[in-house]
């Protein structure tokens, strides 16, 4: 069986079990001030505007990030297809506040949706009865695999600026949106136009962590704090410090990340060819494509991939290359589309 | 003007104003050890099946079973009319849990969507990365003023048992439900059905307060400390305890909500009579109904409604009468419709 | 029996019940726009500074401010005896806050005390590891009775100023403290050295209710959210409007407050000479004294007080004056000492 | 500079590398349903009484086990020296709880000093407005290193029992308590005996993470859930399996801990020998001792050891050994004593 269903199916890129073989009797202090820690937020710091914290993993930052910005009435914008509407067991209404969802556009938020959810809020006869928008939370690459333009994030950044609104992109899966080929958004720029964000280790390389950059100085304030407070502050940081220096080292995490994306770049090419319907111009390392069900209980045989919804004729699936996926996998992929 | 835009427009019924009147020099300890609370809730308890708690309003009584029912992890499911999901203002996610919609027929949840979206819930591959639901919330009379017959109920709380959720039972507006010319419950019944609901008085001749009943052991147990916790505990509850006597002496309350049900009735016989399209079958204080906006704009000048939505050419509002509505105001909208 | 063991043992001040009953049928709209509660604020907008708001209780409003004033590691320093500490079912750690005690002087804190617990956590290498203090507060008049000079709440504002805390008054009795004997500080004066505080009525001849006063740009920023979201919005605001027009109207909550005051004066000056010792220098409505157990045992048959502690030989009681203590009824306790 | 301050200042076990590299290319599902956390559950299975999860860190159960088991207005007991009350930043009160400290004797909490306690708060007139005791928290080996004998905790048990408590046990450290030479507890005995604890590998031998022990039907239910909405779960948690399997095959976890108590125990002898005075009975890794100014200023030339207070004459000291601790090093340290 070859697996094609998620991005974090192998260990950890072998620089990393490399470095921390080599490092492992050297003494070192805990809870972030050990010298990887420190090292890797150096290597981070000149391509990001902002501080970095190491966190172990998504939903922990999602959750952390909004409990400190928000106050008790303050709710989040986010597409219905958000991640933290779908898929983190309420870990946001946990944090105490409600998501309200607006339309996308093929995984992506726009400003002018934004604005006009707002200034109908503020219209609102009933408003002091409704929760008070404050952040808008987005995803790149989304959860459909599109990512965010320079055009789109800066008019949605703007948007925030003009009605006071925290900017909170999820970066699960940045890398690949870095990387993606239509692309046009240095990771200086993007950090520069939110308020945080995270550059995500897990799924592209790592064995756990993201690397959350926070610009805004509301939020940046006694952060350390925090990650002890939310059960969050591991005693050895010396392994997300290796982590990070190592996937930072030459840009590997992006190289990585672009040789995933040129592999689902193959694979979409091939399902065009082939006529297969793509359900989303997704341009990262996420495919989703409809499959005719018969089709689809053949390639099943071999190839295990993550089935969105189905019906008697289609199934939806969605196919996911990686940081450590094999060329000979994909090729024999392509072969039996 | 006349005001028939809610039913908490005017103070409070007499009866309450001459018990305080008489009592007020009379010493009482507080916190609900008060004689007057002591004497309601004893009349009440041959009319319920569970605890009696006086609670100030309605929203802290949503906030506070649910902090208390659910686990971190755990949702309510709820119609997307639910009041708790449109009115107040984030208090359940406050309160740390997901609100989960499903579909309602007008207003009224019925017991086989929620077995549907419970079954599906279970079948997920995904499902430990969504909450799971364990409060059912319902509504009575509902957000559009129809009211849960014998069978319907009978049916969700069967449910519910069947699957280990709780049955809440949001009762803002219980005793027009239960004065409403086609309820077939006893409170007795109806209370018996539910894990907890609440008699509301706020909108039916009160100050404020609301009989929350609970009928679960597991909720029930040591409920008074919650109350304190939560900041809802009154230091002078004879207030509250006088006004549920009064309300509840020769069944007070429930034939001041008839009262409103049937003023009610009267205008929405005249509306049918002149054709106007009523948008929902409520049998309880509130109406809901589509006036062309010509139409609308003539009455405004006299008379008070609450807009619920409009268009170039049609107006939906709601006309809501109370236990303090004046036959004489009724007559004259009656004329003018 | 007479009872000396709380302030609330009465109802309400007559002149309230009166409005009510005037008022009672004129139609009005709820949730704080009534005309009382407008009328309200503007009677006592010239005595403070700040934004009010009416809340119906005293462990209510400290919930509502701490949740809205910290982050989630940030903790409260308070004395041990703090209300909040003591008496509140853990309602402040139930809004996700650790209350960090200092010794206090007869209930009061003091500056330096303050400063130098800031100062040591500052200077504590496992600094990130402790909460945050981030809200200092204070109670007026105190829990011991004692109340705060316009030298000591300064100096305590100005070292509040100086290290980025809040400072927070809990008033429920600070109609008693403003008009204590020794009080120094005007309301307008004390509200302009605090960020919130609030004019405790329940305890002073309302049937319940605060007015809250922020005075903290902070605090203040859509704070008409934070009542709803947390289930303390009235409906019928009215009847919080006209206790507190009725209350200000002619000064007369200080006024009752005076009287009490004065009526404790009496009774502790006939305890010195009697030479029982005063257990607080309370100049308020509150006395605290030691009795020997015999002698107590005596006047429980006629006096109810309320035992703080006791061991073989000595009874400490508190005996409670309020705006509704009858004179003879101090006369017979006088007499009887 | 020779580090006794803490026990983690290596890395890993290197049989945890050795596996992980082994392991690293094989694809493996994530979210727990990995074969290595399915071995490793399967190894530990036999040797404790409840179901078995892992977690990254100890702040992280310590709060989730809070909110899980607590309804808001309850609250834990502890000996005021307690990790979650001293060093968690205000995690369990985030988690909306307050801590009720009692007294300990050199670290350990008595089964009657807790009934005790119960017992004065059940007979408590004001207990309503006092948080509700609903759980014991202990921590073996305790903050100063003693460990709970079979006797102390089986009496502990008992009480909780009795009065409906969950005792919860902080097992950071817990390997070490298990291999002290005075414990007479097998691992199946103690996990039979709490409702909750944890075999910490964090400070023994792990990258990260402790086996989650939960022994009560109510804690259990739906577990899995709560992880993810607290944002604790990893994606690829292939590499917390392979820690357990690797520690747990032929008891590696024990014998890293013996080893380390036993070094301890050299240090402590030695210290005896010299006349210093140890400050806790402590039997595990960690040692408590007073040493002359200095005499500890000439110490930290060559010796880093955690400062637990000191004034003009004494320091009072924490020196730590580890799984990784070197025997060369304890020698040095021993000689220079």
């Amino acid at each position: 069986m070859i697996n094609f269903n998620c991005d974090y199916l192998e260990g950890v890129h072998p620089n990393i079990i490399k470095k921390i073989s080599e490092t492992n009797m050297v003494q070192q202090q805990g809870y972030g001030f050990d010298d990887y820690t420190i090292e890797a937020k150096k290597m981070i710091k000149p391509l990001v505007e902002g501080d970095i914290w190491f966190i172990h993993g998504s939903t922990a930052i999602n959750k952390l990030i909004t409990k400190t910005a928000l106050k008790p009435f303050e709710s989040i914008i986010a597409s219905s297809k958000a991640h933290i509407n779908t898929l983190e067991t309420g870990a946001i209404e946990d944090a105490g506040h409600k998501i309200e969802t607006i339309r996308d556009e093929d995984g992506l938020l726009n400003a002018k949706d934004i604005e006009d959810f707002i200034i109908k809020k503020e219209n609102d006869p009933s408003k002091f009865h409704k929760p008070k928008p404050k952040m808008v939370y987005i995803t790149n690459a989304s959860e459909t695999g599109t990512i965010y333009t320079k055009k789109r994030l800066t008019e949605i950044s703007e948007v925030c600026k003009k009605h006071g609104l925290f900017l909170f992109m999820d970066g699960a899966r940045l890398p690949y949106a870095i990387s993606a080929s239509n692309n046009d958004l240095t990771l200086k720029e993007l950090t520069s136009l939110v308020d945080a964000t995270y550059i995500g280790a897990t799924k592209c390389g790592a064995m756990f962590g993201e690397a959350l950059i926070i610009n805004n100085d509301y939020l940046k304030e006694d952060f350390r704090y925090n990650i002890k407070c939310s059960g969050m502050l591991f005693a050895k940081t010396r392994f997300m410090g290796i982590q990070f220096t190592e996937l930072f080292r030459d840009n590997l995490i992006f190289k990585l990340a672009k040789k995933a994306n040129d592999q689902a770049d193959r694979i979409r090419r091939r399902l065009v060819e082939k006529g297969y319907n793509l359900t989303s111009a997704s341009t990262s390392n996420l495919i989703f494509v409809d499959i005719p069900v018969e089709k689809f209980l053949e390639l099943r045989e071999a190839f295990n991939m993550w089935v969105m919804s189905y019906d008697d004729k289609i199934c939806n699936v969605r196919i996911s290359t990686s940081w450590s996926t094999n060329d000979a996998y994909v090729n024999e992929l392509i072969d039996n589309l």
